[in-house]
């Protein structure tokens, strides 16, 4: 071990799900009497626990399961106001129609930049708690070039992983081509420098298939790597324009045709389902198993947002994909991080393996199916970081 | 304020949710900008904050909402052994057919009473962590007259709210009529003085209404009060035996008949949901509107355990009876709070009023819709049991 970095050594560990399964998502991926060592903030070594390297701290898992940080890869937290009332407005019969963003719009631009920033930080704090040690975070509640480039400054204050979606939804009294032309040119250049991605949510209401893909071909344009909100409440071009233009992710994947699952099955593009979206919108939940079944690559994300998804627990994510997805366990569990990572095209994130970050979450549990097996219960027992362990008090 | 008991002052209260809308369960029952006082154990003033007298401690609920603890009416804790792969399996598509407590009941018999005290000791500080301050413990998984007692004897440790379920399942091998002889004879002998309650499991598979009918008169002339497992799987006789013989509750009320509707309705009998078991067994939820709108009188618990429900959290309850089974958050709160109380008879928990136990919540939102709204997501803040505030990590 280097003298110069911190070392941790993780052992006692009842059960290592790696996610190593190279996004096969097969049930295999699990040692049992495994150890690890991180060196500064990269697994440096992983074998069996009585070959295991001395290291300057131990971290005694005392037989529970060891498996990666979360990498929630949908997220939209620079955000103000409360949508609560419109929440159980829905639960008593109302649609969700994806209307409501505007309202989060107008407290979004009255915040302060201290506002929004607390609120992020307490979102990031209460998600790392959890377990979810990578997060993307959208911008799409400002919807004016000054208040997009705002969000995306802030969102770059806790995450690489940064996303322009000016192209969220049409503000109140614009044209939409306008609207687009707007999203494709001056406030793209002003939150270019700050994202590393562009999304644009493609849908009945907000962007048809020709103004997504001028978002999208003009983000790409711009330096941006490109995902996309694609096919959340009805079967548009979302999904097939993602995989056209090499979109990293399409996200949510609830209504798809059989070309839709050809092109995902065919394609580089990750199916990223949120099934809190479908828990807190009461909708019907997306076919993850004709998905993966046809060969194509998944993950799983909260989408936490204050409309239709305003859960932070990846957790819950993996509880429903296994209730209402029919994905095993395992799967689930490996859609949440090496599935998240793929959906980032982040090969150093979302699995146990030398090389990678030494980002992992010990569950109070013996084994990752509890995950499932005991939906709502929080089961973060410590949470390593970049191989330092963060106090969970510390963290809120 | 005494000077002989501690007081302790909770202001700063966003929204205090009393829970005390005398078991109609309406959307009343909210008071803002209220602060509330414990003396001791009880809550001895509420009133306007501006208004609120001075005490010996003070918590400054931030904005926060304030609810009752939760009062968790159902639930099995004392066993040993794991079964998260038959979980799995079941979500591979086997059915839930009860057969599985079986394998609790060999593993609880083989464990020491140490080990037994350690299972329920984790898994009542995990719910005291997210909130919970009164739970009811069965028995259920001994099944000889030494092992059912013993459970007992060890949840008493834990609560007053013990519950003699000798008549869990017809232990392999034994014959049902035999055994329920058993069950009302020496068994419920070697029970009683250790327990407040009595239930059966009256269900197909397991004791049918005769069968049931014996084990709960033969326990209410033993002094113990009734409730059933009613009507979870089948339509069976659970629910109008449990009526009839004054159970304070029948719980799941699953599958329910128009007579067992009206029965509930014009009975002093609570229906006790357990949305866990139909979310971890993936079978249809509950009708609870059926039952809210004839008038009966409802309550949600977790129904914890290895088998059908290994959660432990009320506030996931909540969630699942809000998108489930279309109960406003209001009155899911409400049913897991005062309805648990109802369902306990306990006229001393379960709501905020003076001369109740201050057992309270401080949770991290600023509404009691929250609950329901961020599904998943830990929001317990602060708890206070009977006056005193708890240190989460303390809990553990």
């Amino acid at each position: 071990m280097s003298l110069l970095r911190r070392s941790l050594l993780v052992d006692g560990i009842g059960e290592l799900f790696t996610a190593d399964t190279d996004g096969a998502f097969s049930e295999s991926g699990i040692l049992r009497g495994a150890a690890l060592v991180a060196e500064g903030d990269r697994i440096a070594w992983i074998g069996p626990s009585a070959e295991a390297p001395q290291a300057d701290e131990r971290l005694d898992a005392g037989g529970r399961a060891v498996v990666p940080g979360f990498v929630d890869s949908h997220a939209h937290l620079v955000f103000a106001g409360d949508r609560s009332a419109e929440f159980a407005a829905r639960m008593n019969g109302e649609p969700y129609t994806g209307g409501g963003i505007r309202t989060t719009v107008a407290a979004t631009r009255e915040a302060s930049d201290v506002e929004l920033r607390a609120a992020v930080a307490r979102l990031t704090g209460e998600m790392l708690r959890q377990g979810t040690t990578t997060v993307e975070i959208k911008s799409g509640y400002g919807l004016t070039v000054a208040d997009e480039a705002r969000s995306l400054r802030i969102a770059r204050e806790f995450t690489g992983e940064t996303t322009y979606l000016g192209a969220h939804t049409v503000p109140v009294g614009a044209d939409a081509d306008e609207y687009t032309a707007l999203a494709c040119g001056p406030m793209l250049e002003a939150c270019a420098p700050h994202a590393k991605w562009a999304d644009v949510f493609c849908e009945r209401g907000a962007f048809d298939g020709d103004q997504a893909r001028a978002v999208l071909t003009a983000s790409a344009k711009a330096g941006l790597a490109l995902r996309v909100h694609a096919n959340q409440l009805t079967a548009g071009p979302g999904v097939r324009l993602a995989v056209e233009l090499g979109a990293a992710s399409a996200d949510h994947c609830t209504h798809l045709t059989d070309a839709d699952v050809d092109a995902l099955a065919g394609g580089d593009t990750v199916a990223t389902f949120l099934p809190g979206a479908e828990f807190s919108t009461r909708s019907p939940y997306p076919d993850a198993r004709r998905l993966i079944d046809a060969g194509a690559r998944v993950a799983l994300a909260t989408d936490c947002n204050p409309g239709s998804s305003f859960t932070s627990s990846m957790a819950f994510c993996i509880a429903l994909a296994v209730r209402e997805m029919r994905m095993t366990p395992a799967e689930a569990l490996t859609a949440a991080t090496a599935g998240g990572a793929r959906a980032l095209r982040r090969g150093d994130i979302g699995r146990l393996v030398v090389g990678a970050r030494a980002d992992l979450v010990v569950l109070d549990a013996p084994s990752h199916v509890h995950l499932a097996y005991r939906p709502g219960t929080p089961l973060t027992e410590t949470v390593v970081h970049g191989g330092t362990t963060v106090h969970l008090k510390d963290a809120r």
